[in-house]
């Protein structure tokens, strides 16, 4: 029902469309009293934006922000915070010609089946342009969880069947693929390319990891921290599934392997595999937070594809624009900013009970 | 935050103890007129009791209905309906001598971590006892769904590493593991069974599949469909993860398979393999949602297991009390249930869009 | 849209008819580890009791809580709180001659409208039998604000036109009319009769005023602290209006009179007049917060009343039942019930800030 | 808690300081398919504009709206609609001088209480200035409610003791004092300049009446159309009471007065002299919702006046900048706003139950 709104106590309003005027978000319930400026969220918009390498979309977005309230004098206000930012390399005419054509594997025909209408350009609202706002949002977001040393890191763990062979966070931002691992980066970035030689796309698996999550966050018996973070991972067009710690794997273990005993570390209780992801009975247990998503293939193809106008005619298409080839690597910031909007909600729940 | 609250319109709160007087469920925004009785709810918490097969807990719970409200000369009235349910067998003794031990793979540590309390009788609100309540308000929500043709479907698809070879909904209620086909169904049994002689327990793979949903129901960006269903699910104890249509698969696939090219049947565009799984965008497009979720082992086992007290101090413990070696077959009911309660509440926001 | 829900973090929600079995109320987002038992609560309920006195409704009801969950070895663990409260002294055949008819004043034709069907007897779900409820969960909510310091205390300040001349706090229990005045008490009850005797009933004006409160509560600009506190009591079927500190007299004041000057107390501001009822901006300042609400001469009389019935054929009517000739003495702990659940949920919100 | 949200499917969340870069609005639950430009937004916001007469704030303020969202081609699209206006005359340099003193009246002393912070400049957030987001949100809701009948409409009853005589809503707009009699208007305007010539402000009452309502709208027992009202109206900073229909005088009638014997007109019950304001029981009854606001006179006053600094030192302060004398005709467009967002989202909300 709050189809364009997020969160809580920490909630953000989304709008804009792909090739409208402007996209941004409105934060509500922003903590008072942060260092805030746009410098902050930038960095994160500089992760996600298009363009950056020369395995994401040529659409030249330099997708710069502008705070529009709730930061006077450097700091938050605890008013809520406006974040602008404007649309610029628009190619509305790329467009014109499919506009009554619903494109496969695309939202074209639930929107119009919805709404009666849609905005056919670019996708419209149900372009992944729409993430830059997570992103915006979850910049703050971050900034106030570093404080208390929360930290999400998201990562490309497989390319199709190139699956990384080890987890070294500190290599991530050193490959365009942002694997984790840079032997099998070269390969990730091969099976890219070859995808798009061959006019198509490839799916992938993104994971991520919370570190420094206390324990305690997380309201059962609905809403429930992995239950709240399926919603905010599941919400992005791309993702077809996910699982923690030990997921889908769990279904073939008995429960003296998956309960997984525990261990005493610095005087906290452990679990040896943290097959439970950190997360038990739906609250957090003090570990890391680890999960996985299953990223399909970008549809929007180069290659000619079969399918039907809105008069119910056959057609064939093929989808003009600039598009994504694999999104894993542009997928890795906003799923990490979909997390840090999760676990500061949920901090600041938890506050409401201590 | 609304920790015990589940809902938008359709809006169910749930309360109750595994070991306490009684469980139960207040639901807002009951659409009224609807024919309804104490018979149409027993149905499906029978479908859901303890002690029903073999390969089910003992333990005695007739889970007996009464409606308290909101209903008037066999019709709803729009106003809340309150359902109760005494708890019958409980034998809080059972668990006396655990009070202050954490069971491995249960949520003992992190309720007292979250709340700094705990009611550890029989798991107290961390049972799966609590799923009663959605099971009562998910028949509700079924007998409104079925006068407009929509019917959630979940069975057992694995126990294990044994899987269903083939999809049979008419054999689902003909054998206790509540599987699709019949040939397979003994060996899951024979695999639950197993479990249990070695005093411990088997996941396994539930799917379920929604019948008749319109297109239009959704909404982006956040409260996607297929977002509002990953919340639910992931909401039970139980659940590992989740995937819609072809789910992990499609990381291996590339866009011009994964797109699913559109067909038209009966005059309505219809996709060849539902890679979807119903929803595009976050919205259904008319064609069955398909889903699987990973269930864990249950963590309540006789073996003996290594743990922690309270104090710190390293435990061994043996879990009591009456409990299910694998949990699919009664995690059908409430699958249903949960699908129920977000399709409906779905529906009834739409109509504020027609 | 949320019609039985009521709080954000300290969230209730309630059911139950005038004349079906049961009425209760679930809370959601209790604080945990707070000792209460169901002496807590009844007490508040007798407070609200029908049949209390000589110039309230003769219906009989004991108003027996049960504690259903949430409350473990007498301290509650922060999970959903249910109170129950079975309804015994149910005349519904005192209704049945008028279950087509509107009665004048009640909210029979807007029911009707809105669901197309309504439980007549005893006016369903629209009596102010569900102020019980509230009154229960208040009592929940005034038990943790005490702790804090914090107290609402209501009275009737006015009968008619018979208005208390001073405020003594410590007289309300002291007098049937719960007045602050005891020298004005008895004319206040003496009103009240004459209307009973003339088969009528009688308005009147509650007082509030809430001691303790510290400043910073409200959440501005809309979920003011004085628009929530509106929102409250404007919920109740009695009431027709609500001002805050000099209310509608400010409307004939200039702002160097109403601006109302700070002096310094025990090294705090307070205003000299506290004109603005200790809200300014929407935000507590500390001081007492002080409001009035118009309550209306319930509707249920003897007297024979013109009205039509259901096919629109004029009708005339008298309203049997027993019924209260001026519901402020009973109003007093309904709105002090109301003012606790604000004033908690506040608290609670705050605690998201600091 | 959604301290900057208001409304359930037809959901606003506003931003923007008094003298900050930019204020606006994003609309969440927009309905599809209406035709929508900037103009239907401005004409509403000229209409509350500062500067438009002499008894108005001399601020130089165009608020251009722009639309950056949610409409194409003319059309909303059903997704988030954004609302921009830029902020043009700004002085900040106007209260340099008062960042550490507490204006008294205002909100200086609640926000650095509830924030540890403030922006000091025009009131930043506590200021009237955010009411125009009202207003280019009412406006979209105006339109839509407009094409089913209904409108809402509000004019200066009393400017202090002054009060109108009659009630013709043809004569609002041909006056500036916006009263429904032009008789009494020069009476009004001479007692507003009267007080800005003492260098003072007075109070006033506003009335509103929403026309063409049908029957049906509101959610009890909670949720009622008049608590929604009451909650909309009195989030508004200058508002201290808000009575409904026959609202304090109620207090002294009896029910045989107040009851409001039903009538028949044009086949429809009405009730003689609609005492309860077009609300029974929380929902309304077809015939014209009637209420009234208490305005306070506005606190910012160029006289000099008493108060305390950050530090506790006593000041005097004289508030520069430009204010209003009297804000009931500048608040008439804003209480015409806010009752359409409530009339429409209440309006949405029961299309889920038919």
């Amino acid at each position: 029902m709050a189809g364009n709104t997020f969160g809580n106590i920490f909630k953000i309003s989304t709008f804009g469309e792909s090739h409208g005027p402007a996209i941004g978000v409105v934060i509500d319930g922003v903590p008072p009293n942060i260092s805030l400026d746009e410098s902050d969220i930038q960095k994160d918009l500089d992760h996600r934006r298009p363009g950056q390498s020369k395995i994401t979309t040529h659409r030249a977005e330099s997708d710069k922000v502008e705070i529009l309230s709730g930061v006077f004098n450097g700091k938050t206000t605890g008013t809520s915070l406006a974040l602008l930012i404007r649309n610029q390399d628009v190619c509305s005419k790329d467009y014109e010609d499919i506009k009554d054509i619903f494109r496969p594997g695309h939202a074209d025909y639930t929107f119009q089946e919805k709404y009666g209408i849609r905005d056919y350009t670019g996708g419209g609202r149900a372009s992944g342009r729409e993430t830059a706002c997570r992103v915006a949002a979850g910049a703050v977001a971050k900034k106030i969880l570093e404080e208390q040393g929360i930290k999400p890191v998201a990562y490309t763990l497989a390319v199709g069947d190139i699956y990384a062979k080890k987890i070294d966070l500190d290599v991530i931002e050193k490959n365009i693929a942002r694997a984790p691992d840079l032997d099998v980066a070269d390969l990730m970035i091969a099976k890219i390319e070859e995808a798009r030689e061959d006019c198509d796309s490839i799916g992938g698996v993104v994971e991520a990891v919370v570190k420094g999550c206390p324990a305690g966050l997380g309201d059962p018996v609905f809403d429930k921290l992995n239950a709240r973070i399926a919603y905010a991972l599941m919400s992005l067009g791309t993702v077809r599934g996910i699982e923690f710690g030990a997921g889908f794997a769990a279904t073939k273990m008995r429960a003296s392997q998956h309960n997984d005993v525990y261990k005493k570390e610095d005087g906290k209780l452990k679990s040896e595999h943290n097959y439970a992801g950190g997360i038990l009975g739906g609250i957090s247990n003090g570990e890391d937070i680890i999960l996985r998503i299953a990223v399909k293939p970008p549809s929007s193809i180069a290659k000619e594809q079969k399918t039907f106008d809105i008069e119910g005619n056959p057609q064939t298409i093929q989808v003009k624009g600039r598009h994504d080839p694999c999104i894993c690597p542009r997928v890795v910031p906003v799923v990490e900013a979909m997390l840090a909007l999760v676990i500061l909600d949920s901090l600041l729940i938890q506050k409401t009970i201590q």
